[in-house]
């Protein structure tokens, strides 16, 4: 997972209102496409000017206006000048270091959130930023890049399925919403993947690399916890939010999104306490086993160090030693070598210590 | 405590609103039994067509369906349909992955609890999902298969002991809440007899399997906190209700029963400090231990290595070397010896190193 | 102190309502006695059939039944039936294993509390549950078994002491919890007493057992702690109760219940950060002398083993070894072995490794 | 600094309401000064029996009172029966073992405190209370013993220096809970030097005192903590009081003192956190010292041990043993011995164990 | 970071309300400039005397006065009297050792914050205070010396860009506040660097010297948390606080100053976490490499003592010894040699032992 903890370098010395686009350039060119429909009519089209979006304001039906790339800031203060988006919003769509948040502006709601998008290498997920604009008839969607996170939502539209095309733009909002959490579902069941089989490694064969893979995944859960927790008290401020846009038979579903939202982060808390447990369970075992090899290692050395010392003694050169010259002084020695061997595996062994 | 703590993959990708069972199948055909109730009246059935039920809409009587088995869709969909439930409601009791909740739906309430279910193998327990739904004059559970969980309620109404007969439906769903949570007390039991097998295991014979189990032992505590945590909050949640659909007479009832699940939480929070206390004198102990091994083994040998290497010199060859010619010289080798390993033994037995 | 954490196993199963005792028979027979009094007049007596007391609640006096043993079910449930007390209250006064709590029935008050009474064997303090019943005009007071706890209110009333005989029923509900608290100070200060001792055993002379010991008061307090932390959320839900059966005089008097309630959990806290601080201490310390000893063994080891290796080469029978037909071959070798050991030493020591 | 968290016991046992000093005796006799001022008057003296300043507690001028020494019940008696205060407060000024409190009594706050008075030897702290009482046109402050902790403010009134004189007895006590918290800084002071100390010794040169230091630094930071953090609460408590005894305008003098307070909290728990990350810096780098020195011990061991199995060979007594006659073996084995101990060296420095 | 924990020594023993600055004195002369602007009007000045600035005190226009230094006290003071600020704000001013904060005097608003300027030396980041006052038509701000953190407010101000010029003393203060959180993304950054530098290391080559600069980055955090933490409130009081002196136009640029501070905290605990996690991974990974080592070097010596042993059993030297007078004996001892050797390889390699 990328780190995105401390990107906002480019802003700082800068006044406040300069709208800059803090980040990496992901695409070439933005691509704007817009969605209008009602229960009755359906228009789909790829806008080429920023423009061609600004008719669908004053229209009855909802529109959809999903823009893919933020590099292009002259795009973005266009669109927030037809809409009338509040200058501090826009500023914040640019920053992909924000928080997850919600702010109501009146005549529109803002919601920045976080998405997980599969990146190339094989377990690094990369976290993109979405924004959502929600206001009287429309929706606005901003994205780093395309995702195809939101391609669910707009098959139903395209299909007339469900309550899409029946129901105002905070429905819509909701729709996209739930799509995002629903894509944490993804992340966390590769998560749970990785743990189980971590898992799995621990009571098997725990080899060294194992430590290094906990702790990666430790690192991860910090950023997606970082990610995910602010999420439940943007969920639930939309729920209590008092305004016109949000309608209340949307509220149920909302709250169903808020419980959703709660479910991920107390995966993710399980997560942690497991990988944790995990990582102490390691560490117990290996020292366990590393004391066991240490002390059987020791007690083969302390029984032959005692008996290297005896046939010390018997290799001294003296002139007068009386038992070199015995007829069974040899036999004798092999005698107290075995039995001096033989108390000590005894007492060892009494002692439990091999 | 199999890992439930990811399961929702299916869902992911499809749009909101589409109901899709998420979980095993566990039984080959959903059963569904009825009971209808009154202070007179009593009438109990197996149902098998799902229709036969609509008929108890209608009527003054309590009636309380339970349905087991929730892979088939259609049923589920069928009973929503005729009782008025919320497809948001329907959902949830599809999905056996969610967290314990209560939703007040205005006409009805839903509730989703955890029951812990026995599994064939000796440790672990299943998780099963219990859904409730009190309506003005009906109770309807879901189960994911036959537990048996309920039976005690069975009996009550069966032989119209107890105040059951005589109340409505909010003391039926009271009656069956505090059937879950008692169940509860039967799972916590098993732990902490497993945890006084332990302590004493710890004092008796510290083995190094003590340290898998202890391991488990925590991995479970981890699940059975999760599910039950979230319990406090929903029937907090209910007592607090406000709805014509509980009579304040239950309500002295459902504050009893979030005493005992407070007590529940309680004696879990318990398990934890004393799992990891155990855990914790088990490291210490065998550290200490190990320690101590080492110590005499590494005095054994720190004794013998000084005396390896006097009678090594005098193994030596040199031609002119005056103490092998002596006569006693053998013998104030061994003086030497003796004397080298007393003071050490003396010194390390002062030091209090053995 | 003995494990509580998980009786309740004889009501699982039952339907709810049902009256057992669950918890060890104490005594032989309950034991009721009974106190009424007013400013002026005074009566005592031990009563033999429990309908003796009916009398006493029509009287204007105060009255307050003590009950010791709660085996017998019958006793209790007519108490219960003649004093209107709810079926709820007599089930959790039975149930020895519940926590801690405080419930307002509207027109009787229900206090559920622990207090440790010394065993016989030396560490062990018995957690016994004491439950007060509050009416208007009566206190009735359940214990598992005789304690002694309350013999200095008896004292009071008897001798008219105090303000005791001049205020009503909710006065000596006061005094029956403030002399509850108070027993705590005795528990504590024999924790306290411990955890000083063990302390100086830690700086004089640490011995293993200490680890053991450390880990026993870790458990009891544990136990120890969950008995006492509801206590603060029941005397202050007490304060706080708008009942006309508290006059609005005895409020002070709670309210320094609860600072000493307070103070308890505090002083509670403060040992558990003792005793964790002791076991990092011991640990450590006993580590650090464990590393110092090895040290000092490994590095005699190591200055003998290639001494050993110096006079294992002249210990060689080669025919052609030109050292060995030196004249000071011999001494040279020593100087070489003195001068060895005295670089290896001077090495050591300026390295500061013993 | 000293052990107060368990003392009480001289009032187990007894009925609430008697008045008993517990503690140690400190002074030999209580000693009573009054200062009673305006911001004409001026006049001070030392009391001989305490019924002197009962004539105070009419007239119009601020009348500070000051008790030093707790063990004359007596005393303490007469003056709460004279300026009329609550039994409890008395019971809480004669228990010095009371939590930091605050409690309206209506005609008059109670203010319960701690301070902390330098003991003889080096390093203990002694806690003493110091109780204050804020009545309409008196304060009357009890302290353990003289401590000159309250000298700054005594010159102010003499002197008439500052707002003192002019304004009323809420201010006075105001100014007496400020030096109070002042006082604390001091303390801090000291702790923050000593763990400076100890940081420079942990750089410089880690000798094994430096852990019986820190252990005992992190076990009076437990007592300083349990003394200082309910002040916090007492002094919002102060400043939020709705009562006419503190004027609107002391008010933002009371939120200057809560600032400080905060600053006390917080530099108390910065300090705990140093003092842990200073024991965890200390383990590790010792941990790690000493791991070097094994390894550099044990790679010796290793080279020579082998060496030393060579030249047995060659110690060995067979009569036909070919090298032995070669011209060249005795240098042949110096020559294998040089290459294996060469090859042993390169090994572990290129897996750079030493 | 400099130690900033417990300074305020010099204010000890002095009464409430004295003027003194605490604190290094840090430049030799204070130095204070005006900015006078409106939308059509702009003044800069420096400003030799104070009384210069009183002027500006009844002008509609905005004022704001920057004065950089503190140590003289009379010009703090007579600032405050000319602009009527209150005596608690100065002492705050002046005691650079407070906490931040913010304080509401009706008249003008009081805050305290934090910056971190760049130190000489590599590391190390110097905290110095910030105090603004915003009054109806004026903002002081006061520092510690010239830190330069304001150029860009400056800048804007002078080419009247943006809104600044056009709106109000409360868009000019949240310009200030911005900017200095602006600027603790810069010492986030450096940190985020250093994190990174040093998680690099860990995994390529993990030296000693990483334990010390961990433990230092520990250490830094602790100071960095403790100035930014408090931070959260006072906007956020800030925020909430119903005064005329912030219009309602501002409350939204406020919002996201909040956020902005909520995202530095953010940071700062990913980074505690990030900082402990690496901790961690050390010191396990170091005592793994250690365990590692430690086992093949005790495999090494293992293998050779017994065969030392053997050797040795054939350099003694009794007269009979039969094997010494066989031909092969020499030979079939090699065979013994190699055979043990091999058997105890094979073991060791079977039980994984390295």
């Amino acid at each position: 997972m990328a780190n995105h903890s401390r990107k906002r370098p480019t802003k700082v010395g800068l006044p406040p209102g300069t709208l800059v686009h803090v980040g990496e350039k992901q695409v070439e060119k933005a691509r704007i496409t817009v969605m209008d429909y009602d229960d009755g009519t359906f228009q789909e089209k790829v806008i080429e000017a920023v423009g061609e979006c600004f008719g669908f304001k004053e229209t009855a039906t909802v529109t959809w206006i999903n823009v893919e790339g933020l590099h292009d800031v002259g795009i973005i203060e266009k669109l927030g000048n037809c809409f009338g988006l509040h200058p501090l919003l826009l500023e914040d769509i640019l920053n992909t270091s924000e928080r997850p948040k919600m702010e109501d502006y009146g005549d529109h709601i803002f919601l920045l959130l976080k998405i997980f998008v599969p990146a190339n290498t094989n377990h690094d997920e990369k976290i993109q930023q979405v924004s959502l604009v929600l206001g009287s008839n429309f929706v606005i969607s901003f994205q780093e890049k395309e995702s195809g996170v939101f391609d669910p939502v707009r098959e139903l539209i395209r299909k007339a399925k469900g309550r899409l095309r029946k129901l105002g733009p905070d429905y819509l909002a909701y729709a996209l919403i739930d799509t995002i959490v629903d894509s944490y579902f993804t992340v966390l069941e590769k998560f749970g993947d990785e743990i189980e089989l971590l898992e799995d490694e621990l009571v098997m064969d725990p080899k060294r690399e194992i430590l290094q893979k906990i702790h990666r995944l430790k690192r991860e859960m910090i950023y997606l916890r970082k990610s995910i927790w602010p999420l439940r008290e943007v969920v639930n401020g939309l729920e209590r939010l008092e305004t016109p846009l949000i309608k209340p038979t949307t509220d149920v579903f909302l709250r169903d999104v808020y419980d959703h939202t709660v479910q991920v982060i107390d995966s993710v808390e399980t997560f942690r306490d497991l990988v944790s447990g995990m990582l102490e369970t390691y560490l117990s075992s290996v020292s366990n086993r590393m004391n066991e090899v240490m002390k059987v290692l020791t007690v083969i050395a302390t029984i032959f160090i005692p008996l290297t010392f005896i046939v010390g003694v018997y290799g001294m050169n003296f002139r007068f030693m009386p038992e070199l010259e015995w007829r069974g002084g040899y036999f004798l020695v092999w005698g107290v070598i075995v039995a001096t061997a033989g108390v000590m595996i005894a007492f060892f062994k009494k002692k439990n210590w091999f």
